[in-house]
């Protein structure tokens, strides 16, 4: 029971950070975009298409979250794009309090879209309020169709289902119509994207979905 | 402060379980191996070519930890293998409590082999001691050839590591060499084996370590 109550104070504690953020996010109309998934599902990638395809016409920076190195920022600060790295070491996701450390470090009067890469986990991440608008649940179709019902916790969350990888769908059993069908029965009308980062496909309804959100965001 | 030393009293009332079914697995001279991996790296599938290259001439059991559902469990019983389910519900890894409670529903005198299929998590579950005799960790070529860099901790604790969906490697960018190289830089010696569960390729090297495994536990 002890352990149990304090697991819940330290998500209070979370939670009362994450609403300061969020505040302070909606005062400045900038579009926080939580990105969750698997290691390895494309996180990185989506983000390198994303601005390979939008240049310097999307002001946006990154809050990268990994156990150990620098590597996810580096690949993205090729791109010319403000990246802040979080290692956390053997922490299994990123909490409240990391992004308002995360935040001191970048001028958000000078981006529209912040995305925070969270540690590749399809668990913990789920159980942590960030402060953002939405969270992307990112899938890769090599991790199998079954996903929804196994972690349905992170399809709760979602707010958006990118479906990444249908490049290798065909050299696998993947059945996409399973795993929407498996995903809506967890959280119903939940948009899906279907991607590829190695081919491109799909990258433009990823790009049109984007935009909307950041102009609903200056309309508000 | 207050929420390290608990997490230190967790863990601690966990190695004492651990210890105790450690002890008890020895007694029996039973192989007990902990599979580690993100999600959809092929734990089942790898427990499933398991069953079709042994047949009946293994005897071996499996744990299956997930957050929700049965449908490992009910993958692994199609071959007429018994297995547990533990489901954690937001818990991302399984622990020596957990282990101890699904035991009893096993007559660990008819096994030669007990498989805990953990948590698709590459986190939490590297942290907790399930009393296993060793730890095998899964990575798929789709994952990416980063994991070990980013992942340490599941590395360090891993005395096998098994390379999966190689038959996809071709469609990707991932390189062996790097991962090998990245892999030995965090636990040198640490031996891997490269298996395709698809195409069946390398499954017997698989085979063939699992067996001398159980060999040297039969003799000690």
């Amino acid at each position: 029971m002890k352990e149990i109550k304090l697991q819940k104070n330290v998500l209070s504690k979370n939670d009362v950070i994450a609403a300061e953020l969020r505040k302070q996010f909606t005062q400045k109309r900038l579009l926080v975009l939580n990105l969750l998934s698997s290691p390895g599902s494309g996180k990185t990638s989506l983000l390198e298409e994303t601005a390979k395809a939008l240049g310097s016409s999307l002001r946006f920076a990154v809050i990268e979250g990994d156990l150990q190195t620098e590597r996810d920022a580096d690949r993205i600060r090729k791109y010319g794009v403000k990246a802040v790295q979080i290692n956390t070491g053997r922490g299994c996701h990123l909490d409240a309090n990391m992004i308002a450390g995360a935040v001191t470090q970048l001028d958000l009067d000078s981006i529209d879209v912040l995305f925070i890469e969270n540690v590749g986990n399809l668990v913990c991440p789920a159980a942590y309020d960030l402060g953002e608008t939405a969270a992307v649940l990112l899938v890769s179709t090599t991790e199998g169709d079954d996903k929804p019902a196994k972690y349905p916790t992170a399809f709760l969350k979602a707010d958006l289902l990118v479906l990444n990888k249908i490049d290798l769908a065909p050299y696998t059993n993947f059945s996409t119509e399973r795993f929407r069908e498996d995903a809506a029965r967890i959280k119903p009308k939940l948009k899906m994207i279907e991607v590829s980062c190695t081919t491109g496909a799909g990258i433009d309804q990823w790009i049109q979905w984007l935009e909307e959100q950041i102009k609903a965001k200056k309309i508000l």
